[in-house]
């Protein structure tokens, strides 16, 4: 093969705010299968804000992003080459082969689209992982009942915008919170939340009070922050807090929970929890929202880099709100 | 009856700490039943921590105490007489009569002390309110496996001495976090904890490393604040925080919970809870919590008041950690 592999390595860990010089483009030989083995040629690459965590030096979840090493990264691709018995050259599959072109794999971790009505890109979002994010956090720890109301901060993004579409499916009043009208707009008229508080507007402790009625039974956090303490002071007893992100800490400031009597006295539960905790319910999670969106009941959309020299830039972009729904990045 | 009553009302609400002048002792003719009332004559008054919370303007967990009024308060007393079938004079009872020497009562929420094998006074402490918080927080968000770790603040105290108990018996390794050598000292010696922080010894976060050697799987916590955000940096993926109390900010101080980001990378679950919102689970707690103490193996040790005028200095002493186990007023 003539043409080259492409790979985004982690060169320094940022300090605050990531910047592209945190990053470094590496070209090299395209890399031949071994027997047992497939090469991939990755078509789309998901960004997400998981890989922020992954580039501190400290404790995360999941392990860190070494220097040197290339970005880890959801993927769909094609299979270019195959010395595997189960993969088949043009076979698409969804797996994990991280910023780069092209990537060698056992076929671990590897599973062929399931599902041909939908769109290659909505295994990477709606359909994926942050559509399973978000199914866990809203069936697992927010266990909705019909009537109930549930809030969601970043209301417009991958996560979010499943979260708040999956409890107006089961009957409870969605309200969302993000960033500017625009996106307000968008979480209103195109997903239907029954209601959105724009964050950046300023008051946002009346906008909630007026958005919520009835208070919050439950919050679905993206964020963390100032933004959590002001749902905690609209939360009912009995309300259920799923931490999925803490977007608003990421850079490094301290994002406490000051309303620590609230958790008390309407006996919230908070819980933290990891997607990948549960791979046990990723298949019946994955069919439940494939037949949503085959049935025009989730509905999202993709804001899309060109190229994956353009996934630097796409992800501080992402960090600061700057796309609408999933960031992706075609890469070929 | 040539007998006079006597009540404690509250006289003014608190700015910080409780003073005396908070309460003003009342004196006044002991009232006569009604036909279907009995009389009772209170013999034992509980002081706790959650009276402070009924002290404030605000709205807490229930229903704030006004000015004029009675403190309120779980009793064990004696029917002085009786116009109602279910009691004769004589019989002992558990009830909540509050911060008086007699109240006349309609018989509901009055119960006729359930086992004679158990000291009178242990209904108000590891048999009854206290007892049955330790085992609704343990038991039902806990939920110890045998080998975990449990770590309890206030641990001498009425709840806490009981929680690490329970943990014992559950086979789990149980850490204390008390006020001083002589409240540690009581916690491993005569409770059988497997080891007791001293917080005000100084050096916290080494004393709780070096006491959780496999981290904390379970915190029972009765005080939030910096000792909440000390455990958290101890916590183990999976962890539980049954959030009983907030002494730390009782007197109206911030107590941010800053280890926001260990919630999240530890999957924590975080709950409140208020043991009056299960009643249906008071009368298993009950039996189980008389069957340890009948058998020995659940220990307490009670601080004593002499006379109702002693309640409010009594109370507030409590407050500053200055009683040993349950605090209780001998009013009669």
């Amino acid at each position: 093969m003539s043409e080259k592999n492409l790979k985004i390595v982690l060169a320094s860990r940022p300090t605050g705010w990531v910047e592209e010089s945190n990053f470094r483009l590496v070209e090299e030989a395209v890399p031949a299968p071994a027997d047992g083995e497939v090469l991939v040629r990755v078509k789309w690459l998901s960004l997400d804000p998981y890989m922020r965590g992954r580039m501190n030096e400290g404790k995360s979840y999941a392990a860190r992003v070494e220097l040197g090493e290339t970005m880890v990264g959801g993927t769909v691709g094609e299979i270019a080459s195959s010395r595997h018995p189960g993969f088949a050259v043009g076979d698409k599959v969804l797996g994990t082969q991280g910023w780069q072109r092209f990537a060698i794999s056992s076929g671990q971790g590897l599973v062929k689209l399931p599902d041909p009505r939908l769109p290659e890109t909505a295994w990477l979002g709606a359909a994926g992982m942050p559509g399973i994010t978000a199914w866990m956090g809203l069936t697992q720890i927010g266990a909705p009942r019909a009537g109930e109301t549930v809030v969601v901060s970043s209301a417009s993004g991958a996560v979010g915008s499943v979260a708040g579409q999956l409890a107006r499916i089961a009957g409870c009043r969605a309200v969302g919170i993000a960033g500017g009208a625009a996106k307000c707009d968008y979480v209103v008229k195109e997903l239907g939340f029954d209601a959105c508080v724009d964050y950046k507007a300023g008051g946002l402790d009346a906008a909630l009070k007026s958005a919520l009625p009835a208070g919050a039974d439950i919050y679905f956090d993206n964020v963390g922050g100032e933004i959590l303490d002001a749902v905690i002071r609209r939360t009912n007893p009995g309300a259920r807090i799923a931490l999925c992100g803490l977007i608003a800490g990421y850079n490094g400031g301290e994002i406490p929970i000051r309303n620590v009597f609230n958790l008390l006295v309407n006996r919230i539960r908070l819980q933290g929890f990891i997607v990948s905790d549960r791979m046990d319910l990723w298949p019946g999670a994955m069919k439940e929202l494939a037949g949503h969106i085959a049935a025009g009941r989730l509905r999202y959309r993709e804001t899309i880099a060109e190229g994956l020299e353009a996934a630097p830039r796409a992800f501080i972009g992402m960090l600061k709100g700057e796309n609408l729904g999933k960031q992706l990045v075609r890469v070929a």
